[in-house]
């Protein structure tokens, strides 16, 4: 999906709602363990009920990763289960030396249909750029996240005044457009929102941490939205785990509703 | 495999050779490919052939994962086909938030019989330490890469005068022991070994980057062994595809075997 396509649905839903896919096979409800494939019945009943107020999914691969090879085979059939008209990321923190980055992109944007994949940048261009070779699919590179560990390195300060996320974010830029680049910023960071703005004000941001790791739909909107969004904000276990019985598909349905409602207030 | 067993297999073989099973199935030779599993009939090939020459073998996840499901059973067969005499490593440069870490690591240490995994340090403390709870198993983190990309951010100077990998494994160094930490530190950056060295006096060195990348056994031994040998030297290209013929195993062996024939000389 190219830029223009997910600009389009966004203005058409006025949502940009990422439902992020983090199925924890011990929290699913206990009922669906009676399924032959308990992992991919729950992520189809969950995209079959949000679908309507979210424009993209984004399947966090250290799950099915955790389930062995029946984890990688619920993977592959929930990533085609997603419409095209849903924009899909695989949140894999992937990256290496080229000749195995580009295994890695082959291995997501090409066998598997999805538009993005996120990336680790610490081993710099070569590491990056394979991914960045395939018309209308995405590399979406940390930035700025969400977790505590990001006053390790990410916020450290560099000779001459730049912060290692500020330079990441300005280095990674020029090696790709806003057509085939994101940036993960992690919704936490409220104080930096409009910071990494006026850093990448064209780009895309991808931003979790809403729901269970706090951060502000309101303050994210407010700060970092640009004049075609640019944002997919995403949250994880607040719906996909809002209930823990047979009704959840429904609560996660409400809960997606609600967020896309609150969404709709900063749409232009 | 813990330190004590490492180092005496080290010590008994008189090789601390690591073989990169970097298995790219357009490379492994025709007659394979009548296999019924030719990915994994080719690594157990290579396995057998270089066992007596080798320490430990690195699984490179991203050459499987492109290859989906059948790339993950290969995977999946070749770790298990690995004896306990020799050292596993994950090479999948995984990290994310502490939850997800925590998925990851039982991926790879839990749930398959890894020793190790490569991990990437750019999210901090939260996303490496998930990595350090397995008795007996280790984190590999990323320090001083042996690619062109280290130059974008590794290399880079932090407010103060340290580089921003030097402040990694400093950082890092602190969150676990050299019981559960090794560095990957490229075989290309010569200059840099003796600095490494100072900077983690005890731990063990993941150092690709010889052979096809250009890297040289012999200033890495003299310049970042330490009294227990502390490295494990990773050579894949260069051996697993040392032949294209039917006789790609008797390659392998030659090849592995020339490498332990080298660091013999070496080991106190």
């Amino acid at each position: 999906m190219n830029r223009k396509e997910l600009v389009e649905q966004i203005k058409l839903k006025k949502s940009y709602l990422c439902v992020g896919l983090d199925t924890d096979s011990v929290k699913i409800p206990a009922h669906l363990h009676n399924e032959e494939d308990p992992i991919f019945a729950f992520n189809k009943a969950i995209i079959d009920a949000t679908l309507p107020y979210c424009v993209a999914y984004k399947i966090n691969t250290a799950f099915y990763e955790a389930q062995g090879l029946k984890g990688w085979a619920a993977l592959e059939k929930t990533v085609n289960y997603i419409p095209a008209s849903h924009f899909k990321i695989a949140d894999a923190k992937r990256g290496d030396i080229g000749n195995t980055s580009t295994q890695y992109a082959i291995a997501f944007l090409k066998q598997l249909p999805f538009d993005a994949i996120t990336i680790a940048p610490y081993m710099g261009e070569d590491s990056v750029k394979p991914f960045l070779q395939f018309e209308g699919k995405w590399a979406i590179v940390l930035g700025l996240t969400s977790n505590s560990g990001a006053h390790d390195f990410e916020l450290k300060t560099l000779e001459g005044g730049e912060r290692l996320y500020e330079k990441v974010i300005r280095t990674v830029a020029s090696w790709g457009t806003p057509e085939n680049l994101m940036f993960v910023v992690g919704a936490t960071r409220a104080d930096e929102f409009i910071n990494l703005r006026s850093i990448a004000p064209d780009h895309f941001f991808l931003v979790p941490g809403v729901g269970a790791q706090g951060g502000s739909l309101n303050e994210i909107s407010q700060k970092a939205m640009n004049k075609e969004v640019g944002l997919l904000v995403n949250s994880s276990r607040d719906i996909i785990f809002a209930s823990s019985k047979e009704d959840f598909a429904s609560a996660a349905a409400a809960k997606a509703k609600s967020y896309a409602e609150e969404m709709a207030l900063f749409i232009p």
